[in-house]
């Protein structure tokens, strides 16, 4: 009965939101930053994965995160021990971030001085996929102790997602992870979608997903610097 | 600036949930049915768990189960294999279920020949938590796999629930589970919530989280027939 009114007020956010995700797009471009966001559903590995990451690139880039939380200011702490600078945004009741909140949450930063930025986006396999952020690559985090069937049952935030990082790949064996059956879910939903299989225990890990992540920043670069001497 | 349409849109919602839930409460006394429902982040382990307390308790009760999944049915082939009646509701991109979802869910059925129904959420810590459901036991399930906090950063659903279920606990060595800290976690945000430790892979393992279950449903039907008698 009240469907037309509702959907008319969540199709005018979506439309706010997708106009402020385009425009910060455009001024992580002018700035040569490149932005990659996570999500997963919570306890997935986002805020690990995050740590290491930031730890592994500062030596050799200007990186810094954001983190979305409903409540707390815990993910924040922990990644701010890579030294790195972090901010916290507190979502209250809200169940994933929205362009608005990262463009607030930049305010007085100055873009030019970082060269990726990394988005952690609340826990949530399926409210943060109707929300662009301005990022240029968004991964989907799916840890092994969750099985298989997680792309075949919240398919929408795999459809939005870049690429899917498979974590704690230590664990597979323990809880019986069948690699194939993970692999054909993901298929099923998004053909030709890349998986990247992760541990953040083993020092060998994150090797292939941090290549990955220097070869896209890398490609981002190019384009930018290609574009800004026409 | 459209904050207050939102809003009011929004507590619309909510006003209307909760009289229909407060129909289906009722409903349920009056048919003696008790009525449990299970929350969690996805991959948590809901429905391996459901799947075995069908099967332990429909040699002694009458029980069925309703289970919301964004998409596919595979949740609801899982549990019928205990061969107890199941339906699936699939709620599209909607990450929660709502008490309109559970009375449709529940046309056609004779909820006299049921003891016990249980009822499965989408896979989400932050959605169901607004939505009353007309259930009278909300257990929020948390695992040994993502970690202590998710009382702290999830507060809301934790507030919501009436028991903590801890699940997973074959792999607490294996994660390097604290116990002491998830407790601590728990008490923060919800002060005296009672936590039950269970494990789906040691047959030993749903004993004490079974008869919790099996107490409380005797309390239930001695109070409906305590006021049926009056």
């Amino acid at each position: 009965m009240n469907q037309p009114r509702i959907l008319e007020v969540r199709t005018r956010i979506l439309k706010d939101n997708d106009r402020i995700a385009r425009d910060l797009r455009r001024q992580f471009v002018q700035t040569g930053t490149f932005v990659v966001s996570l999500v997963s559903s919570p306890g997935a590995g986002k805020t690990t994965l995050l740590q290491k990451t930031l730890t592994e690139l500062s030596s050799r880039y200007r990186v810094a995160a954001l983190v979305g939380d409903l409540a707390t200011e815990n993910d924040a702490k922990r990644l701010a021990e890579s030294g790195v600078p972090v901010r916290q945004i507190v979502t209250g009741t809200v169940c994933h971030l929205e362009a608005a909140m990262i463009a607030e949450a930049l305010k007085g930063w100055d873009l030019r001085a970082l060269d990726i930025l990394f988005i952690e986006n609340v826990g949530n396999l399926v409210c943060p996929s109707s929300y662009d952020l301005g990022e240029h690559l968004r991964f989907v985090l799916l840890s092994t102790t969750e099985g298989e069937d997680k792309p075949l049952k919240y398919p929408t935030i795999f459809n939005t997602a870049d690429v899917a990082v498979l974590t704690k790949t230590d664990l597979a064996d323990a809880v019986g992870f069948d690699y194939a059956e993970a692999e054909r879910s993901v298929q099923r939903v998004r053909p030709g979608m890349k998986i990247i299989a992760t541990s953040s225990r083993n020092p060998d890990g994150l090797r292939e997903y941090l290549g990955f992540l220097e070869n896209r920043f890398q490609e981002f670069r190019c384009s930018v610097n290609g574009s800004s001497e026409k």
